[in-house]
């Protein structure tokens, strides 16, 4: 092979959730799209809030064309930065300015640009929790270092910290945690981010050396009955946040979000620096203008978060009542289900004779658990009730 | 330190572009904006075609509204490919397909996967022609691989073929080149880019591997007097283009663009995947939606080059006639100039006592020249005459 094979392999290797993807093409062709029930894909299924088109179409009528689609600095646009800032200081009570912020490309170009910032060695290991977001292993190991998963706490989905200590070593240089998470709908408890920081400032000092939590927050708004979502920076000071605006303002294909390095954080200009030039090592030049422009004004806002609460409800309750063993999630648009036999591959393959398409969490580091997306059509989860029925029934 | 020492660097290193930057931001300051003569950055001065804005708005206006800013699939909407395949295939007379086009964030976005993708070890070497775009060292470097510089051919600022040939090795890896240049402003001519292919081509018949040559062309639709930019594939079979929409459409902040591997390539489908693959890894989910679905109409289109042509003329006979040496650009939006004496450094920092912003070619590795950027106002230029004037003689 004359190209790098581990690029090669990385772009050949199709996910399981890209199978299913395909399967329900094949399906939806054959016996009609609405007799597919798709929770496969984790796209918001509501559009942006109004603000956000009305915003763009306000910018390129009344502003400067040059200027609207121009470079901004490497950091991204003041006026984008200070409202940022503005909003977290209000509703968290922080003191963040807008040299804290780097804006980016999304929520996957934050977590590869503050990885390649801070990995200094191909020793180094950066920790997460099991279940987690697959490519978490795909942008470590870009950087030479190594993922370390933390098994699952089956009992209620938040962070095992006997585990996580068992695991931190002298190369642990980063714990990347995901609330509301992808793919189980937990959001971590005060109590566990507590813990977790206690235990990681525990570890710092022992090693002699800052352990970076990072904390990767696209779901941070969505979440339901009033949940409230610690907000990290408050518990630990050598936090790095990464944020999108993808689930938010249901955004995903415009690429749009930012890193957050604090002050708190050890040494945090040059923390800053190296994600600067991470930035310009992986070819990020600036966000993309107009949206950076668009959010000076839509920041704060969302979609409208209720039609995915309605969705929850009734597939969760609806489920429950069959006799699937599942949590009832507090945020994000994923539902996490037991395989009824404990075998989440053979259940997914099962599902599929019913046209279900579940994702096994054998990706997520969590065999034996399906990821439930509901993030879709409220009608067709109704029309889904009976294959899941019957589906729970092939195993009694 | 705690965070990479190279990325670290990379943030914090000033490059003598910005430092004229902020110079000029001060004068601006004191003597009023109007009497400082900023020829320093390579951003577009004319706004993107009306056609970009118009189409923004009705995409925003008529159609689905969860569709327009979702995901694309990471290779690019295929409505997007298959209107960049069309117009090229059309103007060029090939048979792209949109299956050869992958959509990236932007010209660095799509060279820094390039690199990633074909770089297989830190010995491998990539090539490139003095006078050069300084960020193709960061990219390269960012790979683990070396960038091999051919010194400048200034006699007419082709690609010195004689010293290429001496430098390429067994770790010769691949070939880039920029034409339009930036900073010469020089179209390679046909007869440079056919003597480079059979260059390549006895090079990798020697050494018994693929050579790629990168062509990096976002300038492509920018030149003067009915010049033709040769398209290169049709020269050379291992060709990869990258592209961006940064100047031809006037939209550098909206980081758009691709890469094309067109099926003359050796093992294109495993080429192809690479790139899927290095996307991937650097964090590039997808190219920004909205602007992908603009493009399907805009592909094709320029601002008025026709502003820039006026800037080109004025500036090269006026500079000419004060007695300057500097050759006239065929493309893009920089001259190239000697400087009066020779030292280059010495010769920009004079400029600023003149309050003209010129930049020092020394980091496009041509030190002794001076690049002009004529992408500004055309009444600055006619301001700044004198001032040249003034500076020419002060070497008399």
């Amino acid at each position: 092979m004359e190209v790098s094979e581990k690029m090669y392999k990385l772009g050949t290797k199709r996910s399981a959730i890209r199978e299913l993807f395909e399967f329900g093409k094949r399906k939806a062709a054959e016996i009609g799209k609405e007799n597919v029930y798709d929770f496969s894909i984790g796209n918001p299924s509501i559009p942006a809030p109004d603000c956000v088109n009305e915003e763009i179409k306000r910018i390129l009528t009344e502003e400067d064309p040059v200027a609207v689609h121009g470079y901004t600095s490497a950091q991204g646009d003041e006026a984008t930065r200070k409202a940022i800032a503005d909003y977290l200081n209000k509703k968290y009570e922080t003191e963040f300015t807008p040299d804290n912020f780097y804006m980016t490309c999304g929520a996957a170009a934050s977590l590869t640009i503050v990885f390649h910032s801070i990995v200094c060695s191909n020793e180094d290991e950066i920790m997460t929790a099991a279940p987690f977001f697959p490519e978490y292993k795909v942008f470590v190991e870009g950087t030479g270092a190594k993922l370390v998963v933390v098994d699952a706490d089956k009992k209620n989905f938040e962070i095992d910290l006997k585990k996580s200590e068992e695991l931190i070593n002298e190369h642990t240089k980063a714990f990347i945690i995901n609330s509301p998470n992808n793919p189980s709908g937990v959001v971590y408890s005060e109590d566990t981010i507590k813990a977790l920081a206690e235990l990681l400032d525990r570890k710092q000092k022992e090693y002699d050396h800052t352990i970076y939590l990072v904390t990767d927050e696209p779901y941070r708004e969505i979440v339901y009955d009033g949940v409230e979502v610690p907000f990290v920076t408050k518990y630990y000071a050598n936090t790095i946040v990464t944020y999108s605006y993808s689930k938010s303002l249901s955004l995903p294909g415009e690429r749009i979000g930012w890193i957050l390095v604090p002050d708190e954080v050890k040494d945090s200009k040059a923390v800053y620096a190296a994600v600067c030039g991470a930035g310009r090592t992986l070819g990020y030049v600036c966000a993309p203008s107009l949206m950076q422009k668009m959010l000076v004004k839509c920041v704060g806002q969302t979609g409208d978060v209720n039609e995915y609460k309605k969705n929850r409800d009734l597939l969760y309750n609806e489920l429950k009542e069959i006799g699937y063993n599942l949590r009832k999630p507090e945020g994000a648009f994923y539902m996490f289900m037991e395989a009824p036999n404990g075998d989440s591959d053979e259940f997914s393959k099962r599902a599929m004779t019913e046209n279900l398409l579940l994702v096994d969490a054998d990706s997520f580091g969590c065999p034996g658990y399906v990821r439930i997306s509901y993030c879709v059509d409220h009608d067709m989860i109704k029309r889904s009730l009976p294959a899941f029925k019957r589906l729970y029934d092939s195993y009694r």
